[in-house]
């Protein structure tokens, strides 16, 4: 794919500094970049890159402005950082393999049903009432349970296993190793201490639009739905526990754990490591920091940080006087002194 | 399946208060029941629902006073937790796929030796000298490695590793993805500082009635074996290291991590994302809580909780203290004033 | 495999105290060990097995001294660790199975090229355009993308996935489960607050002697690559985000996650369940604690813990204050009326 500043400032509704007739065919880190390739600069953190980068073409942001002239074409863009999404979004469309057709041996029963354009990869294996949609993509060493059901445009990386009874919206991506369905830990003691299994008789839903990260585990709930709505994207090695509810365009980052029946918000942001104890309700937009540890439930919009959790600002400002605690107790020894010395003055 | 208020009390050892020939065909969460839907409450914390839910039959502790009447029959039974979890194996048992017999493709040694009854889904793979029991759901894409066993009736969902020499006791259920008898974690340093791998000529022992939750590992032992004693319960993404001892009926939460070589009692309850560091000691039902990271032995019975851990009630002690920091320290300064200006007093 | 003292005195240029005719056939843990096993003693923590010990043999560090005689012949050696480390080294090499040969049904493109005295296990999958080095083992179910490279003496245990693009150097383990090149986890909001994906397009790059753990997952660069050095470890269930880049002889305990763009030195040691922040410069030689979380650079040497980070030594005198911070604050309480009555006083 080749790609002139023209073009781009056409894509990106952006305008060309310098020769407009660059081409550039292929992206780059803007410390990597190359004549041929072209990178961009949002965080201005990494301004200083705009001045010894060899690339052919940069993206800038219209409210900065470049300190000295630079060799390359410039396209100033209103975000960059959209703009570059965009890019790479038109590349990886034109340059995406087309996959279509089933590979044999793969293992597709007849009393399932597959939709169009689908690409069914080697030794998958999709069981008896199972509905496919259309233009799905299920790699090679999928495993699909009896009476999933999986919508339109997703796409199955190697790997994945859903269990039978679940359900996944249109748009899902879901990466390799990636596990949905499987059972609540649910458990109860019999009167020698025995952990007695309670069955776990629900389902997963994945709504549309949904990303579930490599090896992330979702389990189906003891009854009724563990539930992921509308666009929430999962990282790698996250875990939701049996009836949870994740709301809509919340976002979780690697090793983050939600126990059993908590819910939550929408847009909600949570940091890599961070963890949710079960029967919480976290609120809509709530942001937890990474490390984060919810033990309580938290409102709409808050921030919060450490374990148990605190608002952000809190937190903070205990951690700066536990930095120095040691100065702490040493003072408090010395007006111990200085008080005992006081009240033994005549 | 129907079951009638009638028949649950049978179960159940229970008292029917209502119409006994209502029948219900499935379970439900009380907020979300339905007329043909039965549902239970063991949390009073959820009480409320109990006069608002529209189940056909619910199962309530004898202990419970109803405050107003409902609409619904009741069921009175000594413990609806346990009832409820009665029921569901009932259910689950009823429903439950009878799976038998062998798929193809998958790979069977002529040197494995497979018990009756068992089911092996396509796609996968029996190494030679493998002893599998009676009644064993291999579901498809699982590997099991030269001279493992696994006893009877066990379950083994898709995409199952269990690595060479190691094995599974009877009753004991694997979720997609879990990884029995990967290499230890145990490199040493040569003069240059590069690791030299030491080989991991140990393995794996499940003993009966363990269940391992999906994508979680539980690495072989350098010599000798890494033990996870009967009735033990792994939740997902947990990781066991080299030569770790887990005590019976032990239950550990999702994120886990236990460091190689310590030896966990029996009984133990640990909260998701705790961890212990290698070579300690933790007695019989100790609890951890949450994120609780253990660097020192713990005696039977305790529960603790922080990094490095103290006892529960220390560290919430402490964390209380902890939350007002800002205002001890300003407190001191305040002090120290005071304590100034009364030295200056004549 | 039989060892007698002499040989093992040989390989180990060590000497020996006792029988030197007596012979051992495989390795046991000191505190197991019966006649015909060989034991090691490296950490004094576990002397008092030395005088218990059942072994035919012991190999025991030069500067220890025994306290009694022992009944079984003692092999004395500059560092025991690494010698016992070069046994387990011969007869893991010596019992190794050989694997070699093309099982089926396995899937290699005709457009891929294998090298020689491969192994490649049933339901493996080789992609078109990958290029296989010499005596590479792809235990079964492995799924290699397209255009891949694998060097020569790589170990792909079962149920590995790794995605288009990526190339993995010589000599590199990769346990079950284990993800290489999965999508980086990079959207951006549109107006209404939901996540577009950003193409994630780089790779991964895996020098020579990496060890990747079982379900540890690797994630592709969004442009550029994410970079693993030449000898890193990584135990399982890590996380590696995009364009991460992770330096020489690096090794990180299990549940660890590193997120996006963050740069780590060479020689450093992660303790488990340790989390870097994105974006950061880690410089060499750094060691992280267990549970360490790191929010801010730190330069070659130092040692870290708690989140946020702080060096080990300030962290644990912040840390014993705060085991006491009911105490402090009750003698800041006490201060208090103590200075109300001196101000009193007349």
């Amino acid at each position: 794919m080749e790609l002139s500043a023209r073009e781009i400032a056409t894509y990106l509704n952006g305008e060309v500094e310098g020769n407009p007739d660059v081409t550039v065919s292929g992206f780059a880190r803007i410390e990597q970049a190359t004549q041929d390739t072209l990178c961009f600069l949002a965080n201005p953190k990494y301004e200083e890159y705009l001045y010894k980068t060899g690339a052919g073409i940069a993206i800038v942001n219209k409210t900065f402005k470049l300190r000295q002239p630079v060799p390359y074409t410039v396209v100033w863009v209103d975000d960059a950082y959209r703009g570059i999404a965009t890019l790479l979004d038109i590349y990886a469309t034109l340059s995406a393999v087309q996959r279509s057709g089933r590979e044999y041996p793969s293992r597709v029963s007849w009393r399932a049903k597959v939709g169009k354009k689908c690409y069914i990869g080697a030794f998958s294996y999709i069981s008896r009432g199972a509905k496919i949609g259309n233009n799905v993509k299920i790699f090679p060493r999928v495993y699909i349970g009896r009476n999933v059901t999986v919508g339109d445009s997703c796409i199955l990386y190697p790997g994945v296993t859903i269990y039978s009874g679940c359900h996944v919206g249109s748009g899902c991506i879901l990466h390799a190793g990636a596990v949905v369905g499987s059972d609540g830990f649910g458990f109860a003691p019999d009167e020698n201490k025995r952990y007695k299994k309670i069955p776990q008789i629900g389902n997963v839903v994945l709504e549309d639009d949904v990303e579930v990260g490599a090896n992330t585990c979702i389990d189906r709930a003891t009854m009724g739905s563990t539930i992921i709505r509308r666009g929430v994207k999962l990282d790698n090695l996250v875990h939701i526990a049996h009836n949870v509810e994740v709301g809509q365009n919340t976002v979780m980052a690697a090793l983050t754990g939600i126990a059993g029946s908590s819910k939550i918000g929408e847009g909600c942001m949570f940091g890599g490591q961070s963890g949710v104890i079960g029967h919480l309700s976290i609120g809509n937009n709530v942001s937890l920091t990474a490390r984060a540890g919810v033990s309580s439930n938290i409102k709409d919009g808050e921030t919060h940080m450490g374990f148990p959790n605190m608002p952000i600002s809190a937190y903070r400002r205990s951690y700066v006087v536990f930095k120095n605690l040691p100065d702490l107790q040493k003072k408090v020894s010395q007006l111990e002194q200085e008080i005992g010395s006081l009240k033994s003055k005549p």
